[in-house]
């Protein structure tokens, strides 16, 4: 077979590579391996072999797949290592959640390393269900395949000096571990600041010109190809054979439904050598890099003595993939996964997450006297929204009512964590679409990153149907369309994940909607 | 100034660095910066910049300078980071040789790491002063500074499995430090094999397509420019960008007097772009590449974040050094090291390291009855030997005389570590120069790797005194020419260092001899 070579970048011709204990004991020219004394001879003709691919940075969470159920969607894509970070678990659930995706991540096929979050809660300007202040992440440093301090997004915080955020970024280093950055638009004497207090990497920039600052300034560029943002296009510019060490792939947020359609961190390749970029620098990226960004240890090549997690694939062009070994045991054989997964118990308090003082019509009156509304423009395409000062109509009574609205419709936020009936009410531009514009509602308890839970609709019944069928799910995804609700996930771990395999029918409904 | 930044392998124009408590703020566009409020500031012009040279792998003895006068001497070559194998000394004095090196390489402004040595003996056909098993080895691996196993030059033994071996390599292991190779011309399932059990690097192999095998079976190529062996040039094509990430500098056996003419590792830098290298990517090579090899954090960048290891060069061609600061202050301007670097109390026995019995003419007495003779050719630039069949002539008692056989010299290796007696004898083709052949004779106690005393010479009488001279001095080498000793230089630290400076008058006659 043809083997990637990770440290050279190069792809070695007609190759054999020799397994045993779990480890790769010799990689040798075919010719020099006349009849190896071997158990097992698997011919593996002219294909592409590839270390176990890794992705740098993602929470599992926005899989909507607990970590078994996970593993068991990204293993027959050729993944066997991630670093997760359970920040919206944790944000939710708080150290218990951190705990129950450690445990759920224990002895599966895929290695998940876990970065603690950093900032639980995210904003102040939100009720979540945990604050993890240095304290009560402390005991958690020293467990198994915890590996960095999660996305340091609380930028200001650093520049400022917040003395618990500087206590977190403290211990972590005094672990050995790395700390994790998220600092778009970061630059500049600011950017020399965050990356002097140790933050050794970051996934959101993708502006050449910083993502350059980034790189100078000793910081691994993660390549982000999520299911919402995608950065590949603009970053790959900027790879050039003497940087491409400094770059790594990761996914973020990737829903279920993306890695059934077209793949995890192997999809990136393809991507990317589509794009240019050649394939054994794309495969160094997703492998070796990223093992040395975290002081993974004897992963992410081929070579002898690292571990033998290896994906043969089809071709180095779609990278779709034929067999994965993960410490040399066969685990997935033409898409068919080969290793039983089990799923763990989980805490009771996760299946019971959802703690709201139920809503009534009054909850959801909102009041614009004056007739004129500050109004949230959601752009197509786009995390961000836009500020729009707008007219609206409203009810005898002074209340803003979408019905006489078209094309508007009303967004509720509804405290979720400790029944405190708290509600933050506005108003949506762009969202309805013809069934929800015709008297519907959708809640949802995944609203990043405090997770209280979201109702958007056009009548207040259907909004108030919608959160009360969230609720009776202890967390999901619901439709109301005329007072019936037609269609529903049921995610009842933390309101985020579902018990379900990622293929479930369970999940056809959520797929309809996205 | 311009700054070279190792991850991006370029060169930053107008650049200003910001320093403060010794590491590294920022760097930052010099528009960037106006009027920093700073205690000091430097003009560089536009002189570049570089973070601290590392050497990879040498021996200290081999200068002949004790660990402080070997950091005074390279401090101004712009070096700041070393790993050192003190692998002569400990096979001469054992385990306090090494702790000799450890204290004294203690606090000075260049960082001297140490790899234990892992051959001590290096051969069981030889006398040595100590014999170190893994145990004896065993309270050294938690020391500070200690980073690695020293060259695994028992390549047999690895391979045969020898279990006090093994057990040193996975005591390393177990600490975290990485192992260290030296195997020249090893390749193939051999070569696998050796790297499947850790051994990280090696510093003497320059076969091209055995350097390729190097690099994909995961190991660090060290280009070694000593005194005696350089491989730069031949390397030197192996190296592309894509893998110049894995390559690193060392000299190995580097002599003082080459230090003071050539400098250190800069020398090779200059010597590399020459030879066409790009400048930052030789510098890579001397500083990230070796720090990631080792594992040192946050050396080895010009980063914010990193140690102010910095060196102010005149230009990128021959990298004469301006300023060096280590830690953020200023060590050297202009040549002139402004550090004062103490020498260190040095435990008695190790002054006192040459116990020999005293030989006499019966010891030199070499029968060879026969008048046929295996005779040792040296080759002229090479550290291997020829062997040579002969016809010698003899004395009536058929004892070997160099006098009567011009061309040839007397050669013995006397036993010096326990008075045992021992000697060997032979003949030496190719080393007697006019000097030696009218009536002379050359001892050292340096004799790699035992360090025994080795004395040539064409007359009995002046082989005797030359080695009693050596003996007199505790170590050192001596020249005697018909009866008188017409040079010599002191080495009393374990027979193989001198008090003395590198530039010190004292080993003038020494330079000469060289």
């Amino acid at each position: 077979m043809r083997v990637v070579d990770v440290f050279g970048r190069e792809v070695l011709e007609d190759r054999t590579v020799l397994v045993g204990d779990g480890h790769i004991l010799a990689v040798l020219p075919f010719a020099d391996c006349p009849a190896p004394e071997a158990r097992e001879v698997v011919d593996c003709k002219n294909r592409p072999l590839v270390p176990g691919l890794m992705d740098a940075h993602l929470h599992i969470e926005s899989t909507m797949l607990t970590p078994q159920n996970f593993a068991r969607a990204v293993l027959p894509c050729g993944t066997t290592e991630v670093v997760a970070d359970p920040h919206e678990i944790a944000n939710v659930c708080g150290v218990a959640g951190i705990r129950y995706m450690l445990d759920a991540g224990r002895d599966l096929p895929v290695r998940i390393h876990i970065a603690l979050p950093s900032c639980v809660p995210c904003t102040p300007f939100e009720d979540a269900g945990a604050v993890l202040d240095a304290r009560a992440l402390a005991d958690l440093w020293t467990e198994d395949r915890v590996c960095s301090l999660g996305e340091v997004m609380n930028v200001p915080g650093v520049l400022a000096g917040d003395g618990d955020l500087l206590a977190k970024m403290e211990a972590a280093r005094a672990s050995g571990h790395v700390l994790d950055g998220h600092c778009p638009g970061l630059k500049g004497r600011a950017l020399q600041a965050y990356a002097a207090l140790g933050i050794g990497n970051d996934h959101e920039e993708t502006d050449c010109e910083i993502l350059k600052e980034h790189i100078r300034a000793g910081m691994y560029v993660f390549v982000r190809e999520g299911s919402a943002a995608r950065s590949l296009e603009r970053v790959l510019p900027v790879v050039t054979e003497a940087n491409a060490h400094r770059f790594c792939f990761c996914t973020d947020d990737l829903h279920a439904e993306d890695i059934l359609a077209r793949g995890h961190v192997n999809a990136i390749l393809a991507r990317a050598v589509r794009l240019g970029l050649p394939a054994p620098c794309a495969v160094a990226m997703a492998t070796i890099n990223t093992a040395q960004c975290y002081g993974f240890e004897k992963v992410g090549a081929i070579a002898p003595g690292y571990v033998a997690n290896l994906v043969l694939l089809e071709d180095l062009q779609d990278f779709r993939v034929h067999t994965v070994w993960t410490e040399g045991v066969c685990r997935v054989q033409e898409g068919e996964v080969l290793v039983s997964v089990e799923a763990s118990d989980i805490p009771e308090p996760l299946l019971h997450s959802v703690h709201l003082k139920t809503p009534d019509r009054a909850s959801l009156a909102l009041a614009v006297p004056s007739g004129r509304a500050r109004v949230i423009g959601l752009l197509p395409g786009d995390l961000c929204t836009a500020e729009r000062i707008m007219d609206v109509k409203t009810d005898s009574a002074g209340f803003f009512s979408p019905e006489d609205n078209p094309g508007l419709c009303k967004i509720a936020v509804l405290e979720r964590h400790k029944s405190l009936g708290l509600a933050g009410l506005g108003i949506l531009d762009g969202y309805a679409r013809p069934g929800l514009s015709l008297g519907g509602a959708l809640a949802t308890s995944i609203s990043h990153d405090s997770h209280n839970i979201v109702v958007a609709g056009s009548r207040d019944e259907d909004m108030l149907l919608a959160v009360q069928t969230v609720e009776r799910m202890n967390g999901g995804i619901a439709l109301v369309r005329n007072g019936a609700v037609v269609a529903s996930v049921c995610l009842p771990v933390a309101g985020l994940m579902s018990l379900d395999r990622a293929n479930s029918p369970a999940h056809a409904p959520f797929v309809r909607v996205g």
